[in-house]
């Protein structure tokens, strides 16, 4: 049996070495979970940029319902005025993926072609940011 | 040495298959982790039927402390003057969990008998919150 | 291939209960976010002095970025005019960390030298908070 006992812990830490290292080695991919008005979206895409040039590998997703649907409306703008529509744009370009909930769009009567074309509709906000911390391996994040 | 190699291989593979595998097919647990005052209670709530609704496997437990716990007080009501009672019976019958913290309990000086027969009484709703996810395999929602 | 199905078995319920073992004996550690403004300070100090009450094994780390710096400039005070910087460093002295966010300080042209002592200064609040999740195996918390 001692061959056995030897062979056991070998791929014991065999395993562990190699489950450290893909650990170590994936990329970071997290979701911002964002439910709160169009008042805090500046702020928020702001994060999302400082968190890109901090780490230029990270997988954001931002999942949206309820007021946090609305910076991905048809014409939505910020406080000065200005569309969100470019830096949606130009944030989609480096890789950042928008959900909008589909609830929320029932509820409020907001036909999906009123959604930006960046952004994919989910069955359910909730759900999704669930799912993808249970299932896609993210990391949460509330901005 | 090569029958070891092979061998080795052979189980990290398919320890690595069964792990996924049963990740995949695990049902999701959820922590909602409320602190917000009564007046975000409603909201809450229907994000919770709506969450049940997309996945009706998911488990969902309410963590409440500070300004979150008061919807589960005794003749707590929104601000259509409904009790929260009948919602919380409700989603208590669909398998959601209610948790009060006590520290919340004490210092504001309410004793537990105020406090919904649905949800069970914890030492601290921030250790709740954590140790689920750290130990019980929870994801994490701020609503 | 008998005795290998075997050992395969074995190996693998023995590597489940060693990672339940494992899981079950470690501490916790959470990251606590933080960048709302320092009028929600002593709430979060305390919801800390509680956790560690609760749970005087866990360890926590406050990452604050935004209006979450405040509490850890110079001088800081809370809202009956006590400085928090007593607080701070009660908290450090348990194991506490705390860590403000540069791009912040960049922002709002705040210089490192009025950071608390017991502060450390990271790149991106953000990133932190996703890598401690991602990396370091933190749980997370939005008090």
């Amino acid at each position: 049996m001692k061959i056995f006992k030897i062979f056991l812990q070998t791929i014991t830490a065999a395993l562990l070495v190699f489950t450290c290292v893909f650990v170590q080695a994936q990329d970071i991919k997290v979701v911002y979970h964002v439910n709160t008005d169009v008042n805090t979206a500046s702020a928020i895409l702001g994060n999302v940029r400082n968190h890109l040039s901090a780490d230029p590998n990270v997988k954001i997703t931002l999942v949206t319902h309820g007021p946090g649907i609305d910076f991905l409306l048809d014409g939505a703008k910020d406080n000065k005025g200005r569309e969100f529509s470019g830096m949606v744009s130009d944030l989609a370009g480096k890789g950042v993926q928008f959900r909008v909930c589909n609830n929320t769009l029932v509820t409020r009567n907001i036909g999906p072609s009123k959604v930006s074309m960046e952004a994919k509709i989910v069955p359910s906000g909730v759900a999704e940011v669930a799912r993808l911390q249970a299932k896609e391996g993210y990391v949460y994040l509330k901005p």
